[in-house]
């Protein structure tokens, strides 16, 4: 059975779990225990040698990386998740980086000094988290921008860009990102999260640790 | 005429130029002058509203983010730089996204605090060149370990995951990014550095600004 390796509390690996939801297509989910070190372990080395989740294996096709995942369940399973128009598709690869490399790295240096740093015995960054901040400011009103302008990232058709938007900002409440100053991002992210395949993850972030 | 817009110091943007340079498919390269902020100037936030390099204006079609410009040049020019099969094309999807996230961003942090945040009036941030470096050192060991195993990131033929690691190693130089411990990776980084593609660019990183 294709089987997803994740952990409910990494955004790479949530956006792949609401793509395994969202095309109920009998992907399974399996969580692999990181407090542990199980992703260092070599049964896991053997899916991801990188040790990172999330990772898939498709009946022993496996690959690692949330968007390249993204993309080859919905190329695999005729998803229209990933349009087949070239021009389509450049315009969810370039939404897909724009969100990756402004959105969800800054919202990992707030989440890794907020989060995890103590768990690790890591001293708290507090000027990575400002930065991070700083970032979020000059990259969300873009996402508003666009969001104002079209009912998802892309357009009037959700991809997989919106997934990864979608679990990119599901800890923003727990890392005390306001949200509010971007009126059209909110209305998207409480529609999204009202939806089923939503729902069939999880209420909330963290809801599976007890958060 | 198709236009790259590019910067000689971006490494995301060189990605794209050795893309073009490869494909020897007419795309005209243009230089924006970050130093004196055309990027947020109001003709070029016709091309990319986010004023970032690299874009693309594919008469009229207009894109950002290097990967995803990578991705549609090779699918527009039919160049096997990025394979048909979606298996294939998966594995150069994970590597594509392994390079950007877990070498590229290491090396901005150190390359930010380097050579820009004097000439932006910030300071150095130690910190982050350390964290950076030490990512590096996590990311790098599986990279020679693939140039290890393959002549190339994915497998016997180039893609577009290797130029857009040459882009991102071609300032290791100045900023001290010691690649003698990755005997692989250094023997590959110095065979596609005496290619046609990577002449046409330049001879070495910075060449164009004089460094």
């Amino acid at each position: 059975m294709p089987t997803l390796y994740i952990h409910p509390l990494s955004t790479p690996a949530l956006s792949t779990a609401f793509m395994a939801s969202a095309l109920d297509a009998g992907i399974e989910t399996k969580i692999v225990n990181l407090m542990e070190g199980e992703q260092m372990g070599e049964d896991y080395k053997k899916i991801n040698p990188m040790g990172k989740v999330p990772a898939l294996d498709d009946e022993g096709f496996c690959l690692s990386e949330s968007a390249a995942i993204m993309r080859y369940l919905a190329k695999s399973r005729q998803s229209d998740l990933y349009p087949e128009n070239i021009q389509a598709q450049a315009q969810v690869d370039q939404w897909l980086d724009y969100v990756g490399y402004h959105v969800r790295t800054p919202f990992s240096r707030i989440q890794f000094n907020t989060m995890f740093a103590e768990m690790l015995g890591q001293e708290k960054d507090e000027k990575s988290i400002e930065f991070g901040r700083h970032i979020l400011s000059t990259s969300l009103p873009h996402i508003d921008a666009q969001l104002k302008a079209n009912s998802y990232l892309c357009g009037e058709a959700m991809s997989i860009a919106d997934l990864s938007l979608l679990a990119t900002l599901d800890p923003a409440d727990h890392l005390e990102v306001d949200l509010t100053p971007y009126p059209h991002l909110k209305a998207w992210r409480d529609a999204r999260r009202s939806e089923p395949f939503y729902k069939h993850v999880h209420n909330h972030y963290g809801e599976e640790i007890g958060l």
